[in-house]
């Protein structure tokens, strides 16, 4: 019986992604926390500040994914539109979240005091929860499925460990790295091999360039261990067969 | 009359991505040398290295935009499948170029031979030219409107640097930031009415924090130059008559 695997998107929202401005961190910090969870990032899309890019991307991505996440475009300021293009994607309307308003009165109790513009950021599509925000003020947002989380990289991290635990996932994916001192092409054959001969198991081979030489890091995935620990010793067996270091980079 | 925007989509492909491994580095880098080209990156999609969302993504970004590029899957091991599905994308078959056999070969020369793993980097898409690979062996590939570079970052920047100024674009989107010591909630308003002023230009606004105190810088971006002066202009007098000092960070 195959194992049933957890899924999930990210929405990558932003100008300052597409513009170059900002190198994006999420997709890295989300997928390595997600692996955790035992849920696999599927597939990622970053799109513009405009309403109709983020409907298109949410509405598909949604549709097919058992869990949906985006970063960015929540702050007080004019190019942040997350919210209202997610309550059109899901048809429903904007409103205030009453927690949500307690938590920015107290955060700007010593800072100025609440406005107009920073109540934008109490703002939910109906029938939301709230995201604690360990680090900042806005708290981030829950909707079913749907995870509206910080573009700032270290606040969304804080609503990630918020959510840590919370979300049904399969087993984690395990990987082991066996790196070597080889061009890639050299064993092209045997890894393709190696990898058809144990089933449940991804080999990803990755280059390296380092000190005038060639190298290269294999990284077995699966989510059983033993499965995982029989191609890696394969993979190293071989290797070493051939006259190469293989050097266990563990878990 | 409104002037002709170019448009490009990247499709980042590559499971060590979406497992987090990897950190993504080519969206942020074509994205600056796509400005400087006077094209626009529009969309991006990560997808795995499956054939099937590749296709899809494909296909979707190429009909929508002027140019597509794509980064990663172009090495010899079985996981490098961008060719065979960019291929299955435009329905065409896929056969050995000629010359990139010849580079290979020259660059494999004094590195042990060529072999058929190697000689895979030689595929491209009934069709394609090649793109200059000025750091390592296998070449970047060009199908019509498609532009297949490397994943290795540094690779993937020496295709970029060969393709500088061969492709139609419009006028480079200028752009300029101002940065000041305030919450950006705090102006939220101004900065919505001093874009709405502007026609033509956008104002992104990103908040930091820095040595426990919030700041936020304001990115003006505009394709013609004295429009984005005047902006910025509107929005350092604003700032300083509310008592701000703006740090004016030029182009």
């Amino acid at each position: 019986m195959s194992e049933r695997i957890w899924t999930a998107a990210l929405v990558v929202i932003g100008d300052e992604i597409l513009s170059g401005r900002t190198q994006d961190r999420n997709i890295a910090q989300l997928a390595t926390w997600l692996n955790v969870q035992g849920i696999r990032l599927a597939e990622v899309r970053v799109v513009p500040d405009v309403q109709e890019a983020i409907v298109e991307a949410v509405n598909t991505l949604r549709a097919r994914n058992d869990y949906l996440f985006t970063t960015g475009g929540i702050g007080p300021t004019h190019d942040d539109i997350t919210v209202d293009a997610i309550a059109a994607a899901l048809g429903v309307g904007v409103t205030i979240h009453p927690a949500a308003r307690a938590v920015l009165e107290r955060y700007y109790e010593t800072r100025g005091g609440i406005t107009d513009a920073r109540l934008r950021m109490a703002r939910v599509p109906e029938g939301a929860e709230l995201i604690v925000n360990r680090v900042s003020g806005a708290p981030g947002i829950r909707h079913g499925n749907i995870f509206i989380l910080a573009g700032v990289p270290h606040i969304a991290a804080g609503m990630l460990d918020a959510l840590t635990g919370t979300l049904e996932g399969g087993r984690p994916v395990l990987s082991r790295t066996v790196g070597s001192w080889v061009a890639e092409s050299e064993i092209a054959d045997f890894l393709g091999t190696t990898e058809r001969a144990h089933e449940g198991v991804a080999i990803g081979s990755y280059p390296f360039f380092r000190d005038g030489r060639t190298g290269a890091n294999f990284v077995v995935r699966a989510t059983d261990r033993a499965t995982l620990d029989a191609c890696a010793e394969a993979l190293i067996a071989g290797l070493t067969s051939k006259g190469l270091e293989a050097v266990d980079g563990g878990i």
